[in-house]
Formats: structure tokens, sequence, C-alpha cells
């Protein structure tokens, strides 16, 4: 791990470089890696944690002076019960996972002796920008080695100090060890984004952990992929079957859980149908958690007949931008959808047409009795995950099983929904013959492809050159 | 299909909102659309053939005047022998391929009555731009409403009376069809690129089908991801033991069955070893079929040594620059490499090095007796396709065995290689629960998570709404 003076330019060079080394490493290689990380920064624990304590004292001055929100400094802190246990216990974890390199997942006669197979493979060079907690940078080289990724880490300006001591600790860990040293680069100036966003020639994919600002601002700069999303705009329809019980247990959750993550509910869309009988049970669950209620005309005229007067200061009139932000806050917008007669009722149809204009097509969710209608929406709605009768929180990584979270993506090509240590591999093609050419093959050659499926077979994985 | 006068912006919009729909049609109703396309082509050949004959008589005027290559010439004519006949025959391929659409790759229990998995959808708007071949169009049209995408299609000026017949054709074919008539879009005027490529609201991936320079275009300018190469540098390292017979009849291959392909072979690499035993047997069939040499300077001595003095005039010095020129040609460049003595021999790395150096990341090949050779040489090789003992030729879709191809990718994320109907794809996440919330779980839930894997039956296949 290179704490660089270079440029951005050779940094990212190098990076590249060893991206390819580091891409022939065995497994073994690589979590050997992995303990050498956890063991040294547990050794170094006391001299981190002194590091840390400066970044702290100059935050709590920043704080102090204004210049800094108290959640900033929160998540600075290292020091924190379990946080330093916690960054230990990831390296231990991502290095248990299953080793997502030379995963064979096609393999295909061609024609006798001419055997073709497609493996995972490390994407190359991943620039990761993030803000002030200073653990992710052992969260993401842990990641890095793991998937044989080079990477590049710009880290927040506050956390100076406890960067610099725990990527010391990682290059000297890392030292004796298989994985090059210029595999993980550490960009400490902000100068530097900019001028590296450009350079596609080295890096291959961008993925920015942090504020929506920041997210858009690496993809409008970016020459090269960004994995991640922006906004998440979480919507929530409540159909004219569904269950009020569940209702106001399911949107308590979406809503109240934490209000500031990008998978909490920020919508909700309630049949006409519903207004008068799920509806007030779920607003005043909802109003007892603090949450303010933006009402459209018809759900804001049933609210105000059905709840105390006490209440009813949480429920305010919507204005139609409500329906498009994300506000990370206890305030939650309503809209009614209007009771149609078809079947399947087109009132699904206007839900889903409201969501995929005004949502960002991150999570969104249905509450219904009926398997058909969940279906109709899911097939309608333009989003990375849809959920029927559970909390929009439920989006997340370790949630899903996937050991880990790169990050939760919303794009339309790669990798999208949350997304694991698959989201850092790509694939390529191998072919294995016998001196074949295609001039064998078709009018004039005389051969014919056979395109015989082959198995997925132990014997078949080991083929490949990564297995320890 | 709108053969548009409205503006780019309008175009892109309305592909976008049928895109939804298309998303939304049953495998039957998708592949009732290509029924309907084929048999309306197959009825109008007279007419299109006719819309043909005049871009014909126009670009033969061009020809003449030198203002158009004789190649976009042959290209442009679609009353040429069976290739009408093709064209249908296109369809029907597409349409007999496995929906790519709804298929479930992963399902997980997250809980008792919490069921993840996670099934392919399309990516949502294509935008394909190609140069003169008419019958793309076609082609074009059925993979999109095979993989539920739209499509913004923006042809060549040379073709122009032949796409609006095609396109008319495919318009009405759809019109009693469940295919919304917006979803395939067609653009004619070439200002409407720059627009349409700046429109990532609308628009989700660009294919370009043509040059170079086409390609690099949009990677330059397009604000959404690019499917696709620019180059196809593809170069074949001979080692030591590579067998002689083998090399003259894969080199052979590999050069010149198809010079302007891009899985052409543009640079040689010989084992030191080889230069006077191997090497002149390859260059002699090579210069037989016309392949003019760009040696170095030790397979140069090699070579004028060995070869009569007739055929040494197609051998030449090389220029730095040849082994990073894409000739498309039948030219070839001929690099040495030092032997050395460690084993693996370090040579192969000196190999591994030029060509992820000066090669494309396209197709790279190794001939060698030794299985150790070669997968140290893949792994270390960053191109989506690495070949050993066959020709570089094969990396194709069709020959991969893919039923189609829709290009050849370079790219770092999403697809490499070849790219067949799943290129046009992305997944999605749908999770099914009963009321379920996240603070549920966890300490102070009470609830645990199973994480357990499930088989990925026919039934849970059949779990999604695409199912016919």
């Amino acid at each position: 791990m290179s704490l660089t003076n270079a440029s951005p330019e050779d940094a990212a060079r190098a990076a590249k470089t060893s991206s390819r080394r580091l891409a022939t490493l065995s497994t073994n290689a690589r979590n050997h890696a992995l303990d050498a990380i956890h063991d040294a920064l547990l050794s170094a624990k006391d001299a981190i944690l002194a590091a840390n304590a400066k970044d702290l004292a100059l935050a709590k001055q920043s704080a102090a002076n204004g210049d800094l929100s108290p959640a900033i400094l929160k998540r600075l802190d290292l020091g924190r019960k379990g946080k330093f246990e916690d960054m230990l216990q990831g390296i231990r974890d991502v290095r248990s996972l299953e080793d997502p390199v030379g995963r064979i997942d096609l393999r295909t006669e061609l024609d006798s002796g001419l055997i073709l197979h497609r493996q995972t493979c490390p994407i190359g060079v991943l620039l990761i920008i993030f803000e002030a907690r200073p653990e992710v940078i052992a969260n993401i080289a842990s990641l890095a080695i793991k998937s044989a990724n080079a990477a590049i880490l710009k880290g927040g300006k506050e956390s100076l100090e406890s960067f610099k001591a725990i990527s010391s600790v990682i290059s000297s860990a890392l030292a004796p060890t298989d994985v090059p040293n210029d595999s993980i680069q550490l960009v400490t100036t902000r100068d530097a984004v900019e001028p590296l966003l450009a350079m596609s020639q080295y890096v291959d994919l961008v993925i920015p952990r942090g504020s929506n600002q920041l997210v858009r601002y690496c993809q409008e700069k970016a020459h090269m992929p960004v994995l991640g999303h922006a906004d998440g705009l979480c919507n929530m329809y409540i159909h004219s079957d569904a269950d009020a019980q569940m209702a106001v247990s399911v949107v308590v959750d979406s809503k109240c859980d934490y209000p500031a993550a990008c998978n909490a509910l920020e919508a909700l869309l309630v049949h006409e149908d519903q207004l008068e009988t799920l509806l007030p049970a779920v607003a005043t669950a909802l109003i007892v958690q603090g949450v303010t209620l933006r009402c459209d005309p018809p759900s804001l005229a049933a609210l105000t007949r059905h709840l105390p007067k006490d209440l009813s200061l949480l429920v305010q009139p919507a204005t139609d931008a409500d329906f498009s932000t994300e506000f990370l806050d206890l305030i939650l917008a309503i809209k009614t959808i209007a009771a149609t007669p078809s079947d399947p009722p087109a009132c699904i149809d206007a839900a889903i047409e409201h969501i995929n204009t005004h949502g960002s097509h991150h999570t969104d969710a249905i509450l219904t009795a009926s398997k058909a209608v969940a279906d109709h929406f899911s097939n309608g709605i333009d989003s990375a995950c849809k959920f029927w009768n559970c909390s929009t929180r439920f989006c997340d990584g370790m949630r899903f099983g996937f050991g880990t979270e790169v990050g939760i993506s919303t794009n339309k090509v790669h990798a999208r929904g949350p997304v694991g240590l698959e989201g850092l591999m790509i694939h390529e093609y191998r072919l294995a013959g016998n001196g074949q050419g295609v001039a064998m093959y078709g009018s004039g050659g005389g051969k014919r492809y056979t395109h015989r499926r082959l198995p997925l077979t132990a014997e078949a994985v080991q083929q490949n050159g990564h297995v320890a």
C-alpha cells in the first residue's frame, strides 16, 4: 500500500500494473494476505487509536466552530465501543467468503477437442471514494484483495491521520506476502479525484461510498463506469386488499427503522378504499414515532376526519415536490390511488406509473393479499428491488445473505440492487484446442460445430489456474 | 415502430415508456411479434427490394464519383443472392432462442416465509447505431423484441430508403401484436446521435455496430454505458515447445481467414528458439497467402537467412508502431521473445507484458504443448478471450454457440467477449414476505436470518410473472 506522494497518474498506472499480478494469485495467497492485515491491525490497535485521536481532536474543534457536523464526528471515532473489533471481524468475514475468482459458469464443446469455458476474473482497478469512516479503508482493502482487484482509495480529509496509520500498518503487513504493494493505493488529496475519474486507461470502475452529492459528482465526471445509486426514493403501494395490521408494522419499519438510510420509505401510495379504514391506523402508528405526514387532498381529508386533533399537527398538505423528495428524515409523503373496476385493477398501473416516474428505481414495495396483483406490480416496476409484504429496509447485502456489501446499485448494466463480491468480478472466455482454425468449419471446411453444453463439474473447475 | 419526425427527446421518451410495457409481455407475445415481422417482410420482399434499388442507384452514383467505397455498395445490396433469405432466417433463429427474460438464478430463504429471488429482466432502452447494412434493422428489431428491450435504431444515410421500407413493414406487422409500436424507434438524421448519447434518463445502453471511429465516438460522447470494442488488436505467442505444423495452420487461419475482422491476428510473438525452425515455415505459408511480414531485428535476420530471395520481398523491418496497429489487412507484425531459463519460463511473462501493453484486450492466443504454460499465459493476459492452440477467429458469438451475437465487448463491466442475448439483460431482486420488518431481526428483535440457499426448481422459475 502506498500512501502516495506520486502523481495520480503514477498511482493509477502502478495499480494497473500490479492488478495483473494480483489476478494470478491463488486463493490461499490472497487469504494469507488478509490474515496478515488482520493480525497487524490487531497488534497496532494502540498506535491507530492514537492517530485517530489526533483526527478527533481537530474534528472536535471544527465541530465546536460549527464547521463539521456532529454526525461526522461520531463516524470518525474508531475508539467507540466495539468499532475496532467490528473492523477486524469484517476482515475475517471477507476472508471466509468463497473465492469469487476463477468460478467456471459455462462450458461448451465447440467440437471434439475444442473446449470453451467462461470463468470469473477480477475487473482490474477500482477507484473507491469514501467519506469520514476510517474503518472503511480496512474493509475495502479486504474486499479488493479477496476479489483480486487493485484499488485506489480516496478518503475524507477529516480522517487523514487515521488513514495514514492504518495504511502504514497494512503496507507493512502486505510486504512479506505475495500481494504486490502497489495493488492498494491511498490518495489523500481532494485534487486527485477529478484527474483519476478521467483515467479510463487505468481505472476500470468507480465506487463512491458516501453522500448523494459524491455519487452524482462521480457519475458526472467519470470516464469509466460508476457503481452505485445517487438517490434512494423508495415507495410503497397499499392495495385495496392489504391487511391493516401488516400495513402498520411494515410501513413503520420501512419509515422509522433508520430514516436516513437509502432503503427507507419516502412515499406511501394508498388505495382509495383504504383511506378511511387502514390509513388512520398506519398514520397513527407513524405519528407516534414522530413522523410528519405530507398528504394529497383525499388522504388529508380522511386523516383530518379520523385522527384526534392533537395528532393532526403532524398531518400536512403535500406539494408535488414532496413525491420526488428523498427526505432521509421522519417525513412521509402520502398519495391516494383512485379505485378502478377492471381485473387486474387498473389502479395498480396508476401506482406503477407514479413510482416509475417519481421513484429512483431502488426499492419499491406493495402490500396486497393477492400474488397476481403483486406479480403485476413487480413486472411493471422499473426498479432494482421489488418487495411484496415486507419492509423496504431488507434491501441490503448482509440481509440478502451476500456476506458483504459493496453498495446498492440502480445501474442498468453489470450489477443491480445490493452488490456483493460478485459485483467486483467480470468474466473471461478461455478456449483450448489442438490446432483448429475456423476455415475447417462450415462450407468448404467439412467440420461441424457440436456446441454441446458440458457439465460444470468440480474437475472442470480445477482446470483453471487459480485453485490453490 | 416510428420513423420518427419527432425530436430525439420525444423518440427516446416514447421508447422508455413503452419499454415498461414490453418488459411485462409473455414469451409467447414476444415470439408472436417476431413471427408477424418475419411473415410481413417475406410478403413485402418486392417492395423492399424496390426501395433498396433506389438506395443502390444513388450509391452507385456516389461510388462512380469516388464518394463511396465499393465495399459499402456491396453491403448495401439486399438483392444479392441469399441475403434477403438470410435476414428472414435470422429472425427465425432469434425467435427459437430460449427466452432470456425472467430466468431465476438465485433463490434464498432469508427467514421462514421471507423468500428472495433474483431474475433476469431487460435493460430498458437500447440505442443501436449502425452503418450501411439495411438487413441489420430486422436483426436488431428481433433481438430487442426477444429480449423485451425497447430500441432506438440509427442507420446510415446510404440505406435510408431501404430502412424506411423495412421499418414501415415492421411497423404494420407489430400493430396488431401486444408489442407497443413505440418500442422500436427509427432515427434517420445524423444530428440526432449526439443529443441521444446525452439522454441517460431515457437511454440505458449504446451499442455501436460499425467502424472503430463510430465506436470511439460513442465511447467519448455517451453519458451511458457503451457495449463494444474500438480495436481488435489480437496477438499470438508461439512458445518454444509449440508444434510447427499446428503453428502454420493456426497462424494462417488467424491472419488470412478474414483479415478485416476484429478477431484477425495482427501481431505474432515468437520464442527465440523457434526463429530458425518453426518461423520460416509459418512465414512461408503466410507469404504464399500474400501477407506482408513486419519483423523485429532477430526475426528479420532469421527469415532473411532462411527464405528464398523471391519470397523475402514481403519481409520488412518493423517499426514500434507496427505492434500497436490494427492492420485489418494482409500485414502481420512479428516480434521475438528472448529465451529465459526459469520455470515457468520468464519469457512467457515478457510475452504477457507485451500483449497487455500493446494489445486491445480482445482475443490473445498461445501455442504451446504445455497446459501449465498455457494457464500461466492465460492468467496473466488481461483480455476478454484467451485461446490455447486454436485460431483467434473463433472469437464469435455464433461459433461460441450463443445463437446470435450482439457484438464483442472489451469492457470491464457487464459483458465481455462475444455477447449474446444475455448481454441485453440485467437482473432484479424480488422479495416476498408476510409482514416482516428488519427491526424484528438481530439485537432487540429476536428473529434470526436463516440465509438458506434454495434450489432453482422448475416450479420456482414459474413463480415469476413472465411465463406464458
